[in-house]
């Protein structure tokens, strides 16, 4: 598509990019296909495996160049089958899913049910009376725009289990860390602290927590019976799937943009993170396609196994050290298909050029430039302390924790506004970093 | 609660009612304690015998007389494990669950699936297309604030098990009969033709349903792997809850308000019907503090298994054959928490005083007269044809058919608002009915 209208960016191609990147549905079917081609793809499955040619041969129709894999390990972990009751005393069958990286049961476990609301509460709780229970966290995640309830969530739900397990508890249920009142429990990676008991954990759906959480407060007693067969297995071999748009006069600088390509077991990764993934392949797509190529080079780099243990991510870190003074930017997608509302750019870099530029290239789409310092993701984190420059475009997150790790991240609650939104934006911005004089950080080459 | 004010309306008491119900958590209330405190109540099940139990205490706490329950029928059934896979050939697992009084598949049944987008395609499918293969029917229920697209959805739910046995088919499949895109199955009854092969029967979780459509709406082939352990079992016996508000005056006709007090197994009937059965006490209770008694008697019955043969509704019938003439209106609440939009009344009684009345008491609560005839619920239908005049308040079900017969039916998705404004609706309605000197029909003593 073409730009009649008079350039008003002084980023020469820029109006064209948008101008192709408007009603596009192009993430949306690469999202529609990497759910029904491939599906779920937990690190060494054959859906992961399915996932890495799957990659290489979209970034190939994309026009880009080096297409190529790079090994990165990856943890892995079978869920198997699961199932709780709670006895109130009447049975009641709940929905719940077990904790990434979570040991099973070993047959049955049944015990009492104590309900603490904290780590903190936890930690204070006298270890008589944690021990042989099964201690079940009810934290609740409040629903925000910038996903930020996430944090603390997560944490009960990484810690909570060792320090239950320090304390002698015969199990660890955690609320879903989630904001959807539906029967799907919330999965995600725990954290077992070296030395100390690991006991099996696992998440309740939220309106079965409730429910316990009610039973509980009006002074009734409750006990579970628990069954979960999951287990963690040895380290196997992933891989992480990188292309190239080459850059021009600046060719040996990179500008990166990352997402992950691992799902959860649960559903199919549609918005966790094959909406990131979408996005990442769309926004070049579109760029290979401008009629210029840009001054530096852009990189995709799409991560294994984000999901337990980061392998991926520090498997690239590892691996392209010696060029990190060469990443000028980094940027990921890694909240769904959330159309992005800010700006975040590297301390100190608030009032520079260059974010004059990008934030009046995206002020357009209706991006405001955010007080505080950018951040990165997930997956670009290990490359902080390589010196490497993060913008973020934070991401709509208001929907996002709804469907985050359950059985319902699928294609169905992909918005098709939302993630050409988004699209549009990350290729903006990094059109911009791509192509502005002026680049971040002091790390370049 | 008082209403200070002076009253607006020419029945007694009707605003004081409406004065005692604003802001009322009452039906709120009964609905939190009906899902937790007895849960899934599918006929004759240990939640059957505990709902029934629960009903009586419930109605006497709410000063009503003569609390009583009536023997009812019902057929049994048992869900028992249940799974399917996809082979697109990748195996998929997708969330199903089988239609209620389905058979089970002995076994597992492996087969091709072939799709149909209606019971006319099936119809004309020739048999040599559906003999031996497990049968899909794509049939796309619309979100409608009436609820209407479910008469079309259910009937392809009912029938077609059915038209797919009498050509053969090994199995019959239905994208869920609801609104939403969970992977959460819609159960709900299925009809067996007398003299047909009965096949086992199964709904797809929307989402499910839609990857393997488009897998097929692009030319390939499916198999499907399926395990329902379902089975029906004997005719058994559940039971009908009668309550009484006695009536002065014309304490000898009846006002009669239904809803039923039996559930599907997979979530807690906190929708269906367990907001009705709150709605109706709520109601009552609210009458009952009321400072004079109703000048018609007005009853509430709960009925058993509506679900599955309408057991409840049509023992009622049958029982109360010789006083159907004492019912001078008859209404029901089966439409979850949804707040009414409209009032129907019975074929050519729009223009009379009583409709007049009803309406300028129900209009300042939002609500328009609607131009149809009333058609009644479920439950109250079989009084149809003994001349019972049927009034219906239309509630919104714009969002009832997201969770309708799922594990989501639960008290997380009640609506506070919306099932205080239904409670306020109905018992403006009843107390109308009760207390006006006209009444509908002909069919009074």
């Amino acid at each position: 598509m073409s730009n009649p209208a008079a350039p008003h960016s002084p980023i020469r191609h820029l109006d064209a990019l948008l101008a192709s990147l408007r009603g596009s549905e192009g993430a949306l079917s690469l999202v529609r296909s990497l759910c029904d081609d491939v599906g779920p793809r937990y690190p060494c499955t054959p859906g992961d495996v399915a996932a890495v040619a799957w990659a290489k041969e979209r970034l190939r129709e994309a026009g880009l160049a080096n297409v190529r894999s790079e090994v990165a390990p990856a943890q892995l972990w079978e869920r198997g089958a699961e199932s709780c009751e709670l006895l109130l005393p009447r049975r009641q069958p709940v929905v719940l899913t077990a904790l990434g990286g979570s040991v099973g049961t070993t047959g049955a476990i049944e015990a009492e049910v104590i309900e603490l609301g904290s780590l903190e509460e936890l930690e204070a709780a006298p270890q008589e009376r944690v021990a042989g229970r099964i201690v079940y966290l009810h934290h609740v995640m409040p629903r925000r725009r910038d996903g930020t309830g996430y944090n603390a969530g997560s944490l009960v739900r990484t810690r909570g289990p060792s320090l239950a397990g320090k304390k002698g508890a015969a199990a660890c249920l955690v609320r879903s860390v989630g904001t959807d009142s539906m029967r799907a429990a919330h999965t995600g990676a725990l954290f077992y602290e070296p030395g100390v008991a690991q006991i099996p954990s696992a998440a309740l759906s939220i309106p079965d927590a409730d429910t316990l959480h009610r039973h509980l407060a009006a002074g009734r007693t409750a006990h579970a019976r628990l069954v979960l067969e999951c287990k963690p297995l040895p380290v196997g071999e992933s891989a992480n799937v990188l292309a190239e748009l080459p850059g021009t006069d600046k060719a040996d600088e990179i500008v990166l943009v990352g997402a992950h390509l691992d799902s959860w077991d649960l559903g199919t990764g549609a918005l966790d993170d094959g909406a990131g993934c979408a996005i990442a392949v769309a926004a070049l797509r579109a760029m290979a396609a401008l009629p210029a190529r840009p001054r530096r080079t852009v990189r995709v780099v799409l991560f294994a196994n984000e999901e337990l243990g980061i392998g991926g991510g520090l498997a690239y870190a590892r691996a392209h050290a010696d060029e990190a003074a060469r990443h000028v930017a980094a940027m990921e997608a890694d909240q769904g298909d959330g159309a992005p509302w800010a700006l975040r750019v590297p301390e100190g870099a608030r009032d520079g050029a260059l974010t004059r530029l990008l934030h009046e290239s995206l002020a357009p789409l209706g991006l405001e430039l955010d007080a505080g310092p950018s951040r990165g993701g997930v997956d670009i984190s290990p490359l902080r302390q390589l010196g490497v420059p993060f913008v973020d475009l934070r991401q709509d997150a208001t929907r996002y924790f709804d469907f985050h790790h359950t059985v319902n991240d699928v294609f169905d609650n992909v918005s098709p506004v939302d993630i050409a939104a988004a699209t549009t934006c990350f290729a903006a911005a990094l059109w911009v970093l791509a192509n502005a004089d002026e680049r971040y950080g002091e790390a370049a080459c």
